[in-house]
């Protein structure tokens, strides 16, 4: 476990990245969020959490959902029906790329960019009655937090902004990858991406993946094995086009988010969530991403 | 360390998979090797080796001397002399593509996919007098074995179908992204790819990315820093389009050769070597990744 | 004027060709035609229509009703509002591919592929109350014939398999190039293509292009330049990604449509339809091509 | 025939695009040419021609070459010994792409972009002791002028920015696509390229296109069919990414070159050179396009 003050100081020493990467603004509801934001927290397998700056302050998760329901599906299909439908790879294309679900034939390469994300809250909507209320719960029971909830404003205002990923589930339909009504799961989607949560939230809710598939509630959520399959995915594709990037520099698995959060684990040891807006080209936290390289190096801890 | 029994074992059990993959045929020099060699060779830091099945029968390398060309010119550049020419990220596309080239303008995806590679071939050409010569100093005093040399009936048969190598680097050159005549440094590459060394050399030379830079011999060849860079690079891009699924199933750092070799670390742990030349899809060696699968299992160890 | 016997003689050389190409399956109510169909008909600019084969019954006329669509489209538009939401350019893709779309940021190729057709029944369907209504209207005047309707099997099939160009349109919408309800304008755009005519009907229809614009029954449609920027267009981008060997083989403007039927003219001469319901691997009638490619050498007439 | 009046007309029309292009500067053997350059000249079936402006004064021919060097290669070759390795479609890609060349495997999409017609070069080198005198004669023969003759200056900057090009030919090489020595192909292409023709000698040399393949000599150079085939072929693919527009706009089958010359036909009435060095986003001469814009306006005069 880190020093409290170690935490104070990394994110001290990233403040003055403020200013250098652009807040998401592709909707309103989350272009109005104030750039200065940027906090850490860190949990243990024991049980605490620490923390400094915002960590405290909910923000959208984003795709950092994404996590959470490909973990949902585990627990709710065998491992073929997911994998057959979505791959394991790398995509080495922006996150919300058609070209290549076009090229590969409506599958898409992994289940973090956009297209795979559909396909698996496809497969949620396909065997659960109340898909949206099925994941509240689960992030409630992860953080421990009942508090958490949906941001009705941020899901509407992304159904409204719908486009692009109603394409894509169309595409993936073309070809068959996709069963319910689209208009329906991509509402779902952005009720999973609108979920408010904190930096202390998030690194609580994902001690499952450093601790062997185990929730801080001692609750065995997936295999030891299927977290250790996670992470290893979280490791190659977990952060758009910046997965080799970070590895180098942080070497966490980890998945970010376009409302500014990044959270990542180091296997045995901790589950991290580090949280300020601006973001890089590749639409990654830039402060985010400078907060757990400095914890890395500080700690002299990577899996690699 | 595993036990010896357990490398015995492991080699038995995928034995039953020859014959479900293809030996490389784009070479003759390559198509003629018998498709029933399987070996695995382990090394621990303390410089002991054991193995079992073919793992003191020299094979060819092929792209697993990527990850020599690309310690080398760690050691002769400063890192943002590579990192300007080559990038970080995996690729989604055939190792072998020229479109994403094209696309990003001359600039590779990672120095594993061959337009990466022959950048960092570009670079030591560039820099040495004899980069042949060189790097086979190199393999010798990592592996502690004098007797490494260059099968030239592979290298030249390489040269023979080299257009597409050559389409790549004048592509590159097109581009302002290769300085030296494509035809000499061809030459190179092919011969580094054409390296014959087995399993126990492999997993002795490999070393260094397991023991923070340092190799066998008590050198430290890059820093420890560097070694932890150089694996990240490897889980994310060291298995062409096989990345994502090898780091799924296997989850060490690791890098294939068409030549069926595979090399994979668990830093701090030990440096392996299996060899099978039986190739799957993507190129990686079937009954290989098999065995390292199998090992990471036996072991309860993976990097994730 | 080509002599009736022409038309019956280039229609029994083709015959052979039957069972050559593949009937359009993709929607259940297209496959259940019959394979055997072959017909022609030429009008020509004093009105007179001749004919051979199966020339007189209506078939599913498809991508064809592009020509009109476009064409109803510049009779309510200023130029520039139709060229700034779609190109003239040949697409060298498959006519209902996304990638070019999303590389060229939303602006389809051409009008004739999909994507550009589906812009241009956005564009009807925001200046008119009742644009399918109104296309039937132009349709029964172009050809003279009051008995020309919607094929509803077809048109509600094809809705029922719309995953593709749903997905097409949403991308348009994504890049700020589609204004109008996506369903309602694929309901529409599926009805134009499943107008139900005969070769008679579409030769008769096709004469303003043939004659400077104007309309058998003496209507200016478009203007004399219009028609020929249209047969420009057809020229150039008319058969799929097969204009080229067209243009090389028949040497006329054209426009073919996946129900067999093909529409050619030779300005200021004739306007001919072909049909036969076997596609080749392109999208058009293998043996409506050669019926074209017999005539353009029987007559020794083509525009080059 | 038009008035010699009109040709001076047009060009002084055109006169006040000068300065809206950009010469080509890709080599600097043609960057140093002087952007106010203006041209035309036509050719009629019975020998005459007529000119305006700088029309008497030699340029680079560039891409104008590959016209002559598909002729050369119908006289020595079968038609399917050269169809079987060049397609006839537009490519709707750049016209040096190596994209659509790799994913179409080492097949290019029509003989006027540059993959295509380093096909065809490949094709002279193999059936030709000395291509490039043979190139020399046919031009000199069909202008009848024998003072034309290479720029040697600008051969030797294009071959030594020729990476691009050496990129193509290895590609197509690695796909069994090219015969000869790459280099040896490539001095003879940039020959070819390197030609030194004024608008009076190229619209006499293309005379043979206007006129069933006959040259102004007499002499039957193709058959008419073929004539009118390579008509087809440029009017869909002549002018690079702008074929469509050319086609819609000037309705007449061209082909541009970068030295900013055009050639084009009106079959049997005309054959066409303008001239103007300035070039727009596609390759094409800016001024040029106008003129012959104005010319067919004026004439009332196109293929459609």
């Amino acid at each position: 476990m880190p020093e409290p003050q170690l935490l104070e100081q990394l994110v001290e020493q990233a403040r003055p990245l403020l200013g250098r990467g652009k807040v998401a603004d592709y909707i309103p509801a989350l272009a109005k969020i104030s750039g200065n934001k940027l906090g850490i927290a860190v949990t243990t397998p024991d049980g605490v959490t620490i923390g400094a700056g915002d960590y405290l302050e909910p923000f959208s998760i984003q795709s950092i959902s994404k996590v959470f329901s490909l973990t949902l599906a585990l627990t709710l299909y065998e491992e073929p029906e997911i994998w057959d439908r979505v791959g394991k790879e790398p995509s080495g294309h922006s996150f919300n790329s058609l070209v290549q679900v076009e090229l590969e034939r409506g599958i898409p390469r992994n289940p973090f960019i956009n297209a795979g994300a559909l396909v698996i809250a496809d497969l949620l909507q396909g065997r659960l009655s109340a898909p949206k209320h099925r994941m509240l719960e689960l992030v409630r029971n992860l953080s421990g937090n009942p508090q958490i909830c949906y941001d009705k404003e941020v899901a509407r205002s992304e159904y409204e902004h719908s486009a692009r990923n109603a394409a894509i589930a169309y595409l993936m339909k073309s070809f068959g990858n996709f069963d319910n009504d689209v208009d329906t799961v991509l509402r779902s989607y952005f009720h999973y991406c609108a979920l408010r949560m904190s930096c202390a939230d998030l690194s609580r809710a994902m001690m499952y993946l450093a601790n062997k598939g185990q929730s801080l509630a001692g609750k065995q959520l997936i295999s030891p094995v299927q977290a250790r399959q996670l992470n290893a995915l979280l490791a190659t594709s977990g952060l758009y086009d910046g997965a080799g990037e970070f590895a180098y520099k942080v070497g966490m698995p980890g998945k970010s988010g376009v409302g500014g959060g990044i959270i990542a684990v180091i296997p045995g040891d901790m589950s991290v969530c580090v949280w300020s807006p601006e973001l890089d080209l590749q639409g990654n936290s830039v402060a985010g991403t400078a907060i757990l390289e400095g914890l890395s190096q500080s700690l002299g801890r990577s899996i690699f």
